[in-house]
Parts: C-alpha cells; sequence; structure tokens
C-alpha cells in the first residue's frame, strides 16, 4: 500500500526552494493513482491555437515558477498537505499537430483520474484541451457544471470551415451533454468579437457576468452570483488566464485588455470554497511571451488555490 | 466611384488573423479618400522626445498588434464597419532629425485628410506631432476643443534654449489660436515637475483633472466633467500612453508611475460617445521599450475605442 | 497592361525606412501576377512544429527588418529592381491546426505564381510547408534539384505514428517523385539524431555535406561540389533558419549548436549565381524567440541575396 | 564650510535628463557629510538571498531610471532641494559570499551617517541589510518604529539551520532590542507560508495590515492604523519591493501575486508625511528580471516619495 | 537487482520532446547508483560569485534546454544510452548564503557518486563548487588530471581578504594535492586581469593555452597539446561556459569578449576522446542572463558531449 | 597641481566590482584636466540616426559594462593606469531634436580635452558626432588621418534633402579638410546600399577594406595595409559598433549581417599598437536593443583596448 504520508512538497527548509526536478511544487512525481487525493497533470497541447501558439510549455513555465509557493495558505486558513495527498502525474501523451488524436489520447489519459476519485488539476495547453478532459470527467460525473472565467467564450462553431480549435471547445461540450448549463457560470468576457451573436450564445447558454459587469458589480457580488448558481452539484472550473489582464498575464495566446489583476483572480478562486469541485485545468499560458515570468507565476498560484479548495474539501 | 463595402478588414473565418500585410486591422491600405469615413494614419516621427526615443516604431508596433481586434464591439453595441468605411493611410512623410521641417510635412499631409471629411486616427510618434495636427485641424474645423489624456502637460515653454519638443506642443497650440480652451481638459497629470509653474500653467489653461484626483473622483465623474466642458464644437482626442501605468504601458518615453489601468482607459473613452470629434491620435508608443508588446496592444484597443466612437458619430 | 516599372521599393530618401506599411522591402503589394519577375509570398503556417512553435509570425518578423535593405548589390555587384520586378505578394491562405487542408491550401496558392514563370521566395512557416511548395514547383517544372541548407534531414518517415511534420517533408517529395536527387543536395546536417538510420537515409538520397565537413573544407569547395551536382536544370533552394548557429539565429524552433555565421550564409548563397533557380524558401524563422531581432534580420538577408540571383538570372 | 546650495540634481534644462554620470537624480556624488540633510547610499549586498539573486545591482537600477525625476513635488506640494540638501554619498562596501563580515561592513559604513544627523535613504540589496541598517539607527536614536511594507514579514529564526538570510533581520532586531515593536507595523503580508506559526509571529510582535486587508480596509484607512501606532518617536521605513504586485515589480527575489499597485504605494508612502523619519531603505530590487525596468522606476519614485518626506520635515 | 535497461531517455515518438518532467534529456530520476553508469547531478549554489549571480538557476536552465537532445551520436558515431544507464540524479543539498557548509554538503552529496564507480557530470553553480567536487573526486582517484576550459585561471588567493568565491577554487586545489598538475590544462584564458601575477601563477602551475594562442595554432593542435599533457591517469573536465564567446553563451557571471564558439567548443571536448575520465562539470550558467537561451542550449550540448565520451569509454 | 596618481580605477579587492557609481571601469569623475593623460568622455546624442535611434543611452550602457574590466592588460602586456592618469570626464551637453546646435556645442566641449594633450575616447551616441569631434581634433592636431571600423561609409551627401545625418559626417569632414585621406582608411564596408555611387565614393576618397576582402585577407594583412596607410602622422580612429556583426552586437541602429567577431575587433586594435593616435569615439551602441548586453559589454572591451593603445604611447 502506498504511503501517502510522502505525498507532499519537498522541505524548502532542508533542501533550497531553487533547487530539484521541478515537478509542480516539488511534489513526488507519482503515476500510481492508490492513496492520491489530488494531481497535477500537465497536457501539452496547442495546436488548436488560432494566434499565438506555445501553450504547450505552459506546464513547464508553471512548474518552474510553482517552486515559490509554501504549503501553509494563511487565508482559508489551512495546511493543504496535512489535509491531502498530492502528486505530480507528469503530462498526458499528445500527436502536435493532429487534434482529433490527441483529444482522444487526452481523455484516454485522464479518464483514470476521474475514475480513481482524484481530483485533478490540469495544466494546458491551449482551450480546445478542456473538450477532451471534460468528456472525461463526464464518463465518470455525467454532466458537470462549468465554472469558465476568461474573456472568450469559446463557443465558436468552428473556425476556417467547421474545426475544432481552441475557440470551440464549450460550444462542442454543451453539444455533446458534458455540461449542466443551468449551473454553469462564464465569467469576464470582454473584448471585440466577430459579430452579434457570438455575445448572444454565452447569454442564452450560460449565466455570464462580463469583463465590464465584474468591474462595476465587484468580486463579492461576482462569487455570490456564481455559487448560487452552481448549487451542490459536481463541478468542473476552468480558467483561461486570458481572464487576467495583460499587464498581469501577457503570456498567453490572445491577450484582452481590460481584464482583472491578480488579487481580483485569488479573491475569486477562494471565494467558492465549499462548492464540490471535482476537476480543474488553468490554460493558455504561453512562456514564450512572458518576459517576467509573472504569467507563470500567477497561473502557479491560481493552481495553489485550487489545491486549498481540495484540501477544504477533503477536510471536511 | 470607389466601392466602400471593401473598406472593412480581411475576413479572419477564411484569412486567419496572423495572416497578412500588416495594416492597421488588415484594413485595405488606400491613400484615395473618396469614400472613407475614418482612416488610420502613421505619423512615425519622434525628434521630439527628450528622454528615450524611438516612437518612430509606434505605428509599425500598434498595426501589428491590432492583428487581433474583430468587428464588433459588444460594449456599445455596434458593428464598427457596417456603419463607416475604415482604411489605412500608410504614414506620414518626414524628416528624421528635423523638426521644423517635419512639422511642416506632418501639417500637409493631414491637411487634405481634415479637408475631405475623413475622421482621422493619427498614431504617433512623440507628442510633437500634436501641433502640426492641430494645425492641420484648425485649418478645416477653426479652434477645437482638445482632450487631452496624459501625465504631463506638455506645456513647456521650451527645451534647452526655446525650443520645440514633445514636452511643448499644447503650449504652442495655445499661442497660435488652434484650441479652444474653455472647452479643453486635460486628464490624468501626475508625477514630478521641475517647478511649481509647470502644474499652474495647466491649472490656468484648461480644465484639468490630475491623477491623483481621477483616482479619487473615479472615471464616471471625471467623464463627467470631460463631456460638460466639451460641448457640442469640434473636438480633437490626444492619448499620450504615458497616461497608463508602466504596469499597463511600459513602451513609453517618460513613463510616470501612479497611473491608470486598462480598463479605466477603455471605459473613459467608450464614456465620450457622442461629442463631435474631428480627429484622434495616441502618441509616445515606444515598441523598443515593450518586451511583453502589452503597451501596442493597449494602443490598438483604444485606437479600435476611438473607432467605435466615430461609428456611432456616423450611425446616429 | 501593368506598369512593373513601380514594382521596386519606396525612396528611402524622400521616405524615410522606417516608415510606411510593412511589406518586403516596402514593395508593392500585388496580387495580379502581369509583368512581374519576382515575388515575396509568406506562408504563415507552423502545425508541423515538433517542438516549439510559432513559425507562423515568420513572415511579419522577416518583412519587419526588411526595411533596412537598400536596392543595389554591391558584391555581385547589381542594382536588383533595374533588372526585375519585384512584388509582396502577401500571405498564402492556411488553416492553423489541420496540417492536409493546410498543405492543400498552400499548394493551391503557390501553384499560380510558378505557373505564371513568376520566382517565388517564400516566407515559412515550418519547414512542412516545403512539401506544397515543391508539389506547386513539380506542377510546372517537373522533378527539380533540392539545396537544403539545413541542420536536420527532414527525412524522417513521420513522428508519432506516421504523421506528416515538419520533419518530414523530404521524404514525402522523395517518395512523390518531386525532387531530382541525382542533382540534390543537404548542406549542414548536425546535431544529435534518434538512430543511425537518420543520417543514412540523408546520405543514400541526397549528396551531404555535414555541418562538420563544411567546417573542415570551406564555404568555397562546399560550393563548389553543390554546383557541380546541380547543373543546368531547375532548382529550388530551402533555407532552414537553423541552418545557422544559434548565436546568429536563435530565433527558430529545433535550434542545433556548431552551425554557421551570417558572413558563410550570404557567401554561400552568393556562391550559386548562375543556377537555374525557379523558387526559394526560408523557413522556421520565429520571432517570440528571437529578443535581439537577429534572426528576422538575417533571415531578411538571405531573402535578399536569392533577390539578387533572381536579378542576374533575368540580366544574362 | 561645505556649500550646500550645490547639492541638487543637474539642471535638465541646461543639460539633458538622459547626460551624466548616473548618481541618484544626477546630485552630486560627495562623501563628505558637512552640510548634507539626506543622502542616497547603495547597500549591494545580496548573499541573505534564499531564491533568486541580484539585488546587488538594485542600487544601479534604481539609479539609472531616477534620471526621469524632476525636484518639484506637487502633490505635497514642496520644491525638495530648496528645502534641503541631498547626496549620493556612493555604495557601502561590501564582501559578497560573506554575511557576518557585510553586515558588520554595512554597519560600520551607515553608523556616521546616522550619527553626523543625516537621514540616510539606502538601496539594497536583499532585505538581510537592514538589520545592520537598524543597528547602525539604534546606536543613534535607540529603538527606533519600523514601518515595513512587505509582502513577507522576514521574522523567520532562519533557514537551513539558524542563519541569517533575507528572511531573518527582524526576527535578529527584536531580539536584539533595535525596535519600538509598540510602535511599528508590518504592511501588506500575503501568499502562502511554512506554517501556521509564520504569520502569528508578525501578529505577536507588530502591528499587522495583511494584504487582503489592505485590500479591504483601503489606502486611507491603513495610513490612519499606522500613524496612530507610530506616534511622535523615531521611525525608519523599510520598503521590500515585493510589497509591489508583480506586475508592477516583477524584478524581486521572491514576487507575490495579489500584491499592490503603484498608485497605493506612493498613496501610502505620502500618506505618513509629519512621522519622524530618522532613516528609510527600499530593497530586493532585481533588475536582472526586469525586462521593461518598471520595478527600478517605480523604486526610483518611492525613493523620491521618501525624499519629499525629508523635505517636508525639515521645512517644518 | 536495478534493470538499467531503463535508463534511457523517455521515447520522442511516444511522448513528445516537450512533454514530461524536466530531468535532463528526460533520464530517469533515480537516486539508487545501482546499475548507473553516468549521473547528472545539479549543484546549484552560487554565493561564491564575485560579479552577477544566479547560477544556482544554471542546473534548472540546462535541463530545460536538454530536450532537444536525441541519444544517438553521429559524428563519434554511437547511441549512448545502449552503451552505458545514464540518470537524473537531482540535485545536491546546499544552504545558499553559507560557503564553507555548502561546500561540505557539496563534497558529502558527491563522494558517493564517485565512490560507486559512477561518472559524473556536475551542473553548477558558480565555479566555486569544483573544489567540493575534486575533494570527492580525489578521495576515491587520488589527484587527478584537471582539463579546465575557462577565460579565467580562478587561482586567486582569494577576494576581500583571503576568502573562498569562485576565482579561487583550483588554487585550493592546487594546495590540497588534488590535482596532478603535470598532467592539467588550462585553454582559453583571457581578457583583462588585476596584475602581472595572475597570468604568471597559471603558467607556473599549469599547461596554459590562453585564448589568443588558440585563435593562433587552432582547435586540432590545442587538442593534442592537451591529451599529450594527460596521459592516461584519470582526468577531471571542468567546462566554465565563460570559455564561449558572450556572443555565444551571454547567460554566465563575468563574461570575456573575445572567446570561442559553439562549433570550436564541440569539438574540443570531442577531440578529447579516449582520455580516462572520471568527472566532469559545466558551472556558470545563469539563465537570468540569457534571454534568448543559447547559452543553457549550449551548455545541454556540451553535456551531451560529456556523455558521448563516457559512452565511448564504457563501450572499449 | 593635481595627484594623478589617483587617477585610476577603484581597488576591486576592496570595493567590488558590482559596487559604486558607474563611471567608467569607476575612474574618478573628473572635469579638470591637469595632470590627465586620457578621458573617457560620452556624447550622448542621437538626433542623426536615421533608422533605430537611442544612441543617447550609450555612453549609458558602456559605462556599466565597463565595471568588468581589470587594469593590466596581459596580451601587449602593460598595466594602464601605472603608464598614464585616466578619469572619465562625464558627458558632453548637447540639444536633443537639434543637430545643428548640438554639433557646435559638441565641438565646443571637445576643444578643450585636444587642447590640453589630452587622449579623449568618445563615447558616442549617433555616427554624427564624429563630425564636430574631428572639428575639435582638427582644431589642434590639423588634418588627421582617420581610421575608421564600419559596415556603412558614412559619406552620403545628405539624407532627405541635404541634409546632415549619421550617415554624412566624413563626406562633411572632407568637405572641411579635416581628414588627411591620403593617410585614411575605411574597414569593413558591406551590405545593401543605394546606389554604385555609394560605395565608389569611399574607395575614390580613401583606402578601403570591404567586409568581403577582410574576410578573404584575414586580420593581419588588414593591420598591415591600414598601418602602411596611417603612417606617422596623428590618427583619429573611429569604431561604429556596426563593424561588428549582430550576433556579437545587436544593440545598434543599422545593424549590418556578415560582420565580424569579438575577437576579430580586439585583434584589430592591437595590431594597430604604435600609431599616433590622437583620440577616438565608439559609437552607436544602442542599449534598448541589446537584451543579453553583450553590445555594451564588447564596447567598453574595446574602450579598454584603446586605454592600452595610449598607455603603451605614453611608456615610450
Amino acid at each position: 500500500m502506498s504511503d501517502h504520508s510522502n505525498y507532499r512538497p519537498l522541505d524548502a527548509m532542508a533542501y533550497p526552494r531553487f533547487a530539484g526536478i521541478r515537478t509542480f511544487m516539488r511534489l513526488p512525481h507519482v503515476t500510481d493513482l492508490m492513496g492520491v487525493d489530488m494531481a497535477v497533470v500537465g497536457v501539452p497541447f496547442d495546436t488548436g491555437g488560432t494566434f499565438r501558439v506555445g501553450a504547450r510549455f505552459g506546464p513547464e513555465g508553471i512548474r518552474q515558477h510553482s517552486m515559490l509557493l509554501r504549503p501553509y495558505h494563511p487565508e482559508h486558513p489551512i495546511d493543504i498537505f496535512k489535509q491531502c495527498a498530492g502528486v505530480d502525474y507528469g503530462d498526458l501523451p499528445v500527436t502536435p499537430g493532429y487534434l482529433p488524436e490527441s483529444h482522444a489520447q487526452i481523455e484516454a489519459g485522464a479518464r483514470p483520474l476521474f475514475a480513481a476519485g482524484v481530483i485533478p488539476i490540469f495544466l494546458g495547453g491551449d482551450h480546445s484541451v478542456s473538450l477532451p478532459l471534460l468528456r472525461a470527467a463526464a464518463a465518470t460525473h455525467g454532466p458537470v457544471a462549468l465554472i469558465q472565467f476568461d474573456s472568450h467564450g469559446d463557443l465558436w462553431h468552428g473556425y476556417f470551415g467547421g474545426k475544432d480549435t481552441h475557440g470551440t471547445p464549450f460550444r462542442r461540450a454543451v453539444e455533446e451533454g458534458l455540461l449542466d448549463t443551468t449551473r454553469s457560470s462564464q465569467v469576464g468576457l470582454r473584448g471585440s468579437v466577430y459579430d452579434q451573436a457570438d455575445m448572444a450564445m454565452s447569454q442564452e447558454l450560460f449565466h455570464v457576468v462580463t469583463a465590464v459587469e465584474l468591474h462595476e458589480i465587484g468580486v463579492k457580488e461576482t462569487i455570490k452570483r456564481i455559487r448560487q448558481r452552481a448549487g451542490h452539484g459536481p463541478v468542473y472550473l476552468t480558467f483561461d488566464i486570458d481572464f487576467v489582464d495583460p499587464a498581469y498575464a501577457p503570456g498567453t495566446g490572445t491577450p484582452e485588455v481590460g481584464g482583472f489583476n491578480g488579487a481580483q483572480c485569488l479573491q475569486l478562486v477562494r471565494g467558492l470554497a465549499g462548492l464540490n469541485f471535482i476537476g480543474f485545468d488553468v490554460v493558455e499560458v504561453m512562456p514564450a511571451y512572458d518576459p517576467a515570468h509573472i504569467t507563470s507565476l500567477l497561473a502557479a498560484n491560481i493552481v495553489y488555490e485550487f489545491m486549498a479548495l481540495i484540501a477544504l474539501q477533503k477536510q471536511t
């Protein structure tokens, strides 16, 4: 039997944080799921990107800057790894350049995690990866509520002739019945769009808090609305890093000005404590466009906030 | 007769946004003004810069990052190019190193645009270019109201012995009677100055909302004050990118800390809808100091907001 | 009838080189091929990339740094645009994320250029684009000699299960009979490979000058061998920028140390004057990895050297 | 007797701000303390850094970007150098790699400044330098109140076996009786910690306003609390640049997301006018991680705000 | 018994090279030495740095860019991992800021590797780490020949009062009898020095080929001289990345212009095949000063050349 | 009488090289010329730039990276500051944006240096500054030989209508009789030009070694030719950093590929020892385009080589 008491980060007092192999937070790299409560899983796929590309290096960037994280979260407060066993599961295999094949690989790679009762935190990759991840989630949990932080709805029918891209995953997910849209929210939508129908689609399918609305009503009211909508059923949270303002997260594929700052992001995620999360992802981190590394650092902190939510879930 | 139905961006569904010649938003590059409602015009002149230089590459940077823009503006809401025909007019010729000659070239280059009833959006260049642009504007429209977003008043008598620089254009403009100062505002002034007279000069000549005041009273109240002041006459809006905080716009010549974020910039410009705009500029973008490209991206979005204001004007 | 006397760069004495729309060398952007001798054509496709991606911005980067070029080549010597009419044809349409569809689009887009007797210079894009370009070339010219400057042979059967990538185009080209391998050369191969067969394949199919050999025998002897091999028939030259050492060209997808410097590149291309070129490409330029812009600058100069070869061809 | 009327920056009207030797604000480099009211002093020591290192170049970076500052502060308002004589004292000698030796050198170097009644502004260096600086301060002033802007309490017993690092200075300072903790505040604490005791320690010893609290209660209320606590006795202000959000100050050793913006920093420091300051430092600026130079620029402005506080003190 | 057939990199055909945890070349991370022939070992210590610092991130940078390496070396030629089992041993623990303590930790950490007959390749860290590594080597092998590629002799008595730094390791090593100086060489010395004695010291103790000499006599003659000197006894090779020219390796602590290119480095290392190597290090890689990542990439390739030397040794 | 024994760099053993005010090599900042043999003098003027601008920050960049230099030059060999007294004279005043006024200021500022028998080393600024510097030199020395390392001849009549720019100084200098063209050389010319006359002009007026010739005949032969030509009269050496290849010096205004490496630059300058130098400049260093700082570092080393030439002159 696996001794999950070792499934915690290296001790930074004995082994300085800049030392060691770059797993997330220097957690053990483990692919045996026995005794694992949560797992960080890379999904280095970016063939779905329609503007800048390079999110395949997102997992590398996020892991690299997760070195700065420490185990105790003072705001909830909770010592994360006293509540639950966490590991770095490594990356799922993909086939760069081949979207359908890769989506199949990603779904196949993610299914065992959900099936084993592990709560996975996926590191994208472009946003197209959320589709096979939701397929894998639904295989275990049935239709789930989606909480999507994003500057774009990603609900297009397709680009360039009906194809899947990082702009289409949630349209497909709705069509396939993977989502319980009555409990789902899209938060942070903004920026120019192709036509009037783009925004209408989001409004019709989901509960939407646009960026302009969020700036107007504030973080606390937004949290309240998301929670009310989400209810008690299973929830999958997807965080497109372009939700954040480009000043805070320049390293992404389709940055949109007029977004949110880091403190707001942390507060939003923390405010969702107590929902019934079954999986998370953070996507569209692109280190090649992140010269000061602040995008990867913020993404690592968002993953950390997810971990705290899981630890609180395991605690209760 | 020109068919202005083609004066809109390339179709991103047929031709991905990263493809094609870098005109602004991939608008047609046209120098025949027939049938044109608005024109983006580069003014790559930076000999007026007193600290960092390189705004001559501002038009290149802004055009490059305008690729991300889409035609429909969901906040007003309006499909810009269904309301008006837009083109990229290219750059005005200048003589680097020679300010008076270049100012003459810029004025001569800009006059036909105003004369033809086109609403131009100029991409600087350093802020000295606003002087010849205002001369050209006044030739058609007479004295205009100035709405200036800027961290500096740019009202110095001169630097280094009575000379024109990017710190002097509006002093010259006032002296030459190009401005209706009773309807003009300067917004965002801040930072250390040379002496007490610097601020006094702005207060005396214009309606001023300093950065500290704007942080105090908020964006909505500021909009109200600018609108009240501006009235119904012709308005020229000049946006010095150093109005924005260096975290959001590091790529500029004389950055001043303590500024504004991207969302505030968008809200301020949107809030001016309905004023009688006859021209716009965005100046002091310096790509060599913009490693994450966020300055150019924000500037492109500000140009886009200007376009939406024009479309609304044409609509009504 | 088109007046090709205008098919030359803007006059830098009237219009400074930093001004104007970023076509290659500020040539006219023309898609009517009448009267055109040579055309610069972007192919912004990078779904074939197996490591870093982002070559879709290669055409943007190369055009941007072509501003520094001037029309007279003192080494041959020749005034390029007095000998031939050159234009920037823009970019071919592609479908990002979809390789077979894009290859079809690229081939269809390139065919009319060859058919019209224009000598095209393609700006990649990853190296997978050479395959549809060779298909288009062969449609007009039949099997052509390939002169390939590259650190990799790009002759793999496939990656990840038989698929096309940027590592496979010339294997496919050989299989399809697009190349006259008896007249073809691969120059600059180096670096670690997957197994012994990798190098053997190149040696078997082509005349090979490895990087170690080129360092040993020198540029002049290498030129002699390539020329002898190429003979008098039609030649297609493909230049993968990773032929160059990473110190000179860091902005590429799979950089290999131990390569060549800029002077050697220029000398190699110049030394091929007089061969019967029917097309050129320069591929794998990736601006996001090129912080000092030297990769794009060198690539623009290589394009310029190609232009000089064409001008010499037209002259004789 | 020294003529301190020269102890002011070079005249930017005669000598452009980009010209001249890089002392802080181009103040005279003087080590004779006669007639000096305030002195900028570099402390280029960073051996105490536990994650990223390089704060030894902090003084270089801050001086370099201080070129943009001008003598008149319009918000207080005050012409700083009409009220007091300021110099750049250069850097204190240190021994890189040797913490105890360097701390002794720093203390010895700083003592004469306090003893002479000069108000020093130290440019770190990592935060470990505050310990010898407080020792030097206490030698003249006795225990002082500490106002610490920081995302970390820096109160650890030690790292890696009882050693001094940049995470321990204030624990040592408390133990040595250098601080009047009843008048001291720590402001901005946030982020993950090692265990529960970390935060408890701060709460026990100091008045603490965490980052989450500051976001909640606002800048004005925070100022009020700090002022109440500080009272009338001597105050030393230490500003760890990681108090600021990484979007505004990426160039630091242990960045923490969820921090504050530049305007808030300026307002906080300005709000402390009238306290009895006897010394200041700004630490942890790391130019190698500051590609857009905004960290150094903000730090230079914070130094400038300190200067204004001193000038106000000298005025009254 | 350990099955070392798994001690080879992940299969890049199944699992793309950009995927997976960043061990060197994606070798298994193993700390059990049974069945291991060679081990990559990080030594993230940089407190010995006297100018720029940050080599503690050297192992991270080198591992990150080792992803591009493939198992077959076509020049020797040899399939490395068919000849020997290689692992990534992780990083040795160190105490940042504390040189003597860290040197003791490094020596203790390295001894078991030499004792087990593994050939280690250490990734620095600053050059001070070579001293404890040579102590560990000598404990097993007795005095070894040193082959040092470096722009500096690193033979100073001390800096700043008799202390150990990255400029002193080989002086200490000579004093402690760790080196067989009669078989040792220093190659590449250049640049300004403190006084005449600096160079004399190297000339006296070692066989020296200065950079100017190497440029004059060439790589082949240099190899011949090093080999003649080294003879048949045990050899330790230390490669300070500042041996390379700053154009090829800007990311280092004390760059010296006038150095060597990448091809020369590879040729020099390859030319030493057949010597009796017992250990290697590559030091002074500093990713924070390496914006195009070419320093880390070159260092990874140098490690790869070391691996090939080991594989050849194991083969014979 | 001035005690020039202090006119040497700070002692790096007492005061680490990263500490202290950034004068060149940390020489005393002195404007009294008594007892001074050589002076480093900044000329931060860049209004003459016709493409990229920003050479006004050249002196800052070069001084900043001169920290790495040490006093003993092992190749000549000579301890520079034992032979001669050196100071940093600071920067000459200029008026940015105003070329004729600035040229007058530069000439006036430089004249006293030549008149006092000091050998100045000027740090540009763009290449237009060489014209007023040569005027100042000729005022003391009469017509001087020019040795110009440059990729461009800078002999244009003018740009944009007869104006002075950085492309015209030597045409003016010839017209004004400042040069002894019979003893002058231009070395390194290359790249595309506007027309045939450009190269002809250089060939007619000067002894020219083009880049292609230099690559062919080598450094030693080139030195021989320059020396023969220069003879025994007074010589002014101007070094445009774009002589160097962009891989070694990306931070410049009009980079030309196909240039020279750092080792060749050092060898070329060293080879001129014994000529009768009366002044030097190094120009066109542009830190904003130099992300890895290698351009500034190389320029600082070139200044150091000039210093060694002066020390040798003073010695004999």
